[in-house]
């Protein structure tokens, strides 16, 4: 590889930070700040997180997506219950055990083919209430954009919140990526989320221009004072808080987080347009958000992953993963595409 | 309080980021970068611990201090094991039982006068081996300097694992004040942690003028590859890891982390002297740190705690406890001495 | 010893079955029975712990004490929430970790003279509230008769409750020896339970004549629904319960778990009364249950655990216990205080 | 129904205590013994298991089968790592969440058409070794016989292990049923545990004619000592042990466990091949030990649970289970196979 700094498509997580999230941690380093939350910069994102989810939503900038995930799950289960997720939900697959091991919560996964739930496949799960040989089904969590880059539409959304609300359960929404499928949908937040009967989300702002940020977003009032006391006990709490939360009010100020998901939306975009010309080369899943999923031949991978950075999704069937970033260019993304065909070229 | 930003005595993590450690931020947010720890940055900082921590040490940045304890002890124990620490141990007091809950450790915890443990008070609880009754004592925790301001010197702390060890017991320095006590101490951190028989400790970067990064180091070898684990489940894993190893190697260059926490010291030194000369006000503890514990009126607390903040330490007693930070100046604390005299005067 | 089935003083689970619980077992042993705890024995004996313990009262037969501990305080607290107890509780120091390992509850420990806890000593840990920093004290558990062999009078427990309600805490009371505190105050159940403001707690009947079986007592009924979950999860669900039920059927049947109770309660008081003349002898601790603590020379404790079961206390004290148990017979007792007064002429 | 206690066929835990298991009981009832296994009946109980299992075998007793499970891949697994197991493993479906929850254990599950895991079957889950985002595969638990009533081969199981092994797996074996799958394999318990690679089992015995105990049969001596802690810890541990151990000694007697399981088998065989005749009833799965799995009109379903218990196994296709116990007789085969005749004719 040129150099390792070299910008590639392995994840929207390899990206740095957006000048304005950086000058706004610097804008709040000033002084003394009562730590742990109880500062000005978090109380003023309280009502910036207000303006995009209501005036009932309570945010809560933790530090990592899992942590997000896991403590919002934790708060909407009981001991003895599980969450229904997709197998490809990243909560099941991607956190190192993390739901199970520190949440300690029953997974109940539903095979799915493009990684989203809908209220027949919940129902694969959403049996056995009242059976206490059964960890009860008490929270649907979907992801969106989903890991296989689809998107829910707001009317898919709301049959599902619909379903689980009618069976007692609560919905969880993991929005590691909620900024691209907002973007993509061109909708406000709360259309598919407060206003879709959403209980609770993750905010995900590190893919999308963060340094490290994200937030729990309440939208159900039960569940508000559970968080306070989870994300500390859950580890998630940061002292220097007002550092987090600048970086989170940077995104919500002048459509920065906007930008920045439009902008990796249409570079997978002009990727899945340039990459459809090559012959060889399929793309195996709607382009709906900033990932790309297609099958090359493997010596082609092979050769491609020693000058860019991207990951085998498939061992087996040869299918990889690139996602764009808030950085990515359409140079970036033009020069990947030449290589590609150069690549396919030689086989 | 004319405003909420005048720099108080509530807490070291009330402060900001030390412009090095900003600047350090800055540097390295060009390009993409390996998510999760496989970056370049991380790779130099491994370097530079090794320097200061011997060659065996291995560095893992993670997020916050309860995070580095959890990890690092759950490292340490087998599921039926539990940690021996001082009943004022922050472990024990502050962490809203995240090492019960996300670590299932028991605490076998040991009242103390000054928040140091010794082989004498730790036989109190190192008992048992063999019962499966009893939850098997296997680490004891210290806290260097302690929650009580107070710092082990080199030859308590090797008296400590010298007998934990010669017990079958490893032994665990909480450092969430490390760099406060290496500059009182006027030695190397290797001498009171590698040097001194220490297996795993937490490194502190937060409270000495990072902005959010803390680090686990371990010393003994059996103990790195459950970490590389134990960080990913516990949540404590950042993504875009650059930029929490940039601010721990922006302390450890030109000797930051020691000029910070020289600082603090004698801040702390400067306002027990000026107050010592108080009559009516008692300085409680050795002053051995950053932190000066004292007694005074309730009424003038209460007055001071209108212009200052700071946190009353026991209610019963009238203590209170005041922090001085990397940011602390000679005129803080002569203001805040002065003002105390102001107060105790009026009554 | 001259047999490995001699009668000692170790423990009262080291006696053996009461014959009519074992002929209880036998009476239920036909047929089929619906599994998990819908059968008959097991319906009946809703009924007779409503008699003992009122209408409102719920019984969950569990396995063994720990369990029924665990399970009970997982349902009165929150993931985020911690127990008072006093230090010398079973639940902190006997029950290898399950409470934190299991539970991953919090225990915030008092030290006690008696094993008593009061208002007052309560206050040392009630504290915090609202705090997220400190695992949020939700549930005091007392021990009746207590660990060291005393007895909570009726308006000792009122006096807890009252308290712990004010503050809005729950109240558990670990019963494992429920039955020798009912029979030394002369009381029913209910006197010092429902009637005294317990929420829930542990009926211990293995000690006192069963073979296997304790039971979880609920009489605050939002705790109902989540033990029938929890015993489950918690792994203390037998699946052929009408054996378990019949066992403590069999207890409350005819004053069985009285008269069981009174004899070793009645032994132990031959036993601190014989004692009680032998030179060189101190009785320690009050004798209100089945339990004599007494300070003896070592070499005579060592002596006299060649030819008896007991345990040394406290090595420190040379502490011994000495506990009767249902089958203790006067005889025991005579030949054992023999053999001390014996033993300790040698010296 | 013309009484609830009618022998039925809805599972062999609805059944009693076999007369010799309650005779064997009854028969260590006198004296004292010490409590928590170090009892002369436990200690007899390990030669016991030694001739069945193997010089090497080490026998824990323990309560419930969910225990035995639970303790055993607690021991099995590092806190990080994972359980390989079928989707339609009693472990994940049936035990409350209790491996997620008090083992918090991840379980990476694998649909089959049998109930058995291949080692083809197992490479699905068994991947992302290293990776600190998977939680690591560890340990494969296979059930012997199977939920689905089937049973691995001597080979079979022998293909696992060494699968397992070559990838620095452990292999785990549920034998809530072990003594049906040793019956009708015809061979001794080793056969297809000691022998074949097993590395821990659960022993089942309350199913088979035990009231209450089951147990852990450690065959990797690397998990002797984790086993006796965790045991304890995970609230599995018998006070009055030599009541559990005269059940399983007693089964071990005289080739009860073996005349029991072979009862079961043939009548499951006997109730096959009566219901094959009746036109409209369908067996669909192999009767291998001694469940039978059907597909009849949900009508019949509903007109036969008036009169008999069994469960419908699934919904949807009408599928229902029916269990044959170690009590089973041919008459009570028989007028089920004429009932059942009788309610297909009604329709």
């Amino acid at each position: 590889m040129s150099s390792s700094y070299e910008r590639g498509f392995a994840s929207d997580n390899y990206s740095g930070i957006h000048p304005d999230v950086l000058a706004a941690i610097a804008k709040v380093n000033f002084g003394h700040q009562i730590s742990y939350g109880d500062d000005e910069t978090t109380a003023l994102l309280a009502d910036k997180f207000r303006l995009h989810f209501g005036d009932d939503a309570h945010v809560f900038p933790v530090l990592i997506g899992t942590g997000a995930n896991v403590v919002a799950l934790q708060a909407m289960t009981k001991p003895w219950e599980a969450v229904i997720c997709a197998s490809s939900a990243h909560l099941h697959v991607d956190e190192g055990g993390a739901p199970e091991k520190v949440g300690r919560l029953k997974l109940w996964t539903i095979p799915t083919l493009d990684g989203k739930l809908t209220p027949e496949l919940i129902d694969q799960q959403a049996w056995g209430l009242g059976d206490v040989h059964r960890a009860q089904p008490a929270v649907v969590s979907i992801t969106q954009s989903s890991e296989l880059g689809t998107i829910y539409t707001v009317d898919e959304i709301k049959a599902i919140t619909k379903h689980a609300h009618s069976l007692g359960m609560l919905v969880h929404l993991d929005g590691a990526r909620i900024s691209n499928a907002a973007a993509a949908l061109g909708v406000p937040f709360r259309a598919f989320t407060t206003d879709a009967g959403i209980d609770a989300l993750s905010f995900g702002a590190t893919k999308n221009g963060a340094m490290l940020s994200e937030a729990i977003v309440i939208l159900n009032p039960d569940l508000v004072k559970p968080i306070a006391y989870l994300r500390k006990t859950s580890m998630q709490l940061a002292s220097k808080m007002r550092f987090i939360s600048a970086q989170l009010d940077a995104l919500l100020t002048d459509d920065l987080w906007l930008n920045n998901a439009n902008n990796s939306n249409q570079m997978a975009a002009r990727l899945a347009a340039g990459v459809s010309k090559i012959q060889g080369v399929q793309i195996v899943r709607p382009v709906e958000a900033n990932a790309v999923f297609a099958i090359l031949p493997a010596a082609v991978t092979e050769a491609l992953q020693k000058r860019f950075h991207f990951y085998t999704w498939d061992q087996v069937t040869s299918e990889v993963r690139w996602m764009c970033s808030w950085d990515t260019t359409a140079d970036d993304v033009d020069t990947f595409v030449a290589a590609i065909a150069e690549e396919m070229d030689k086989i």
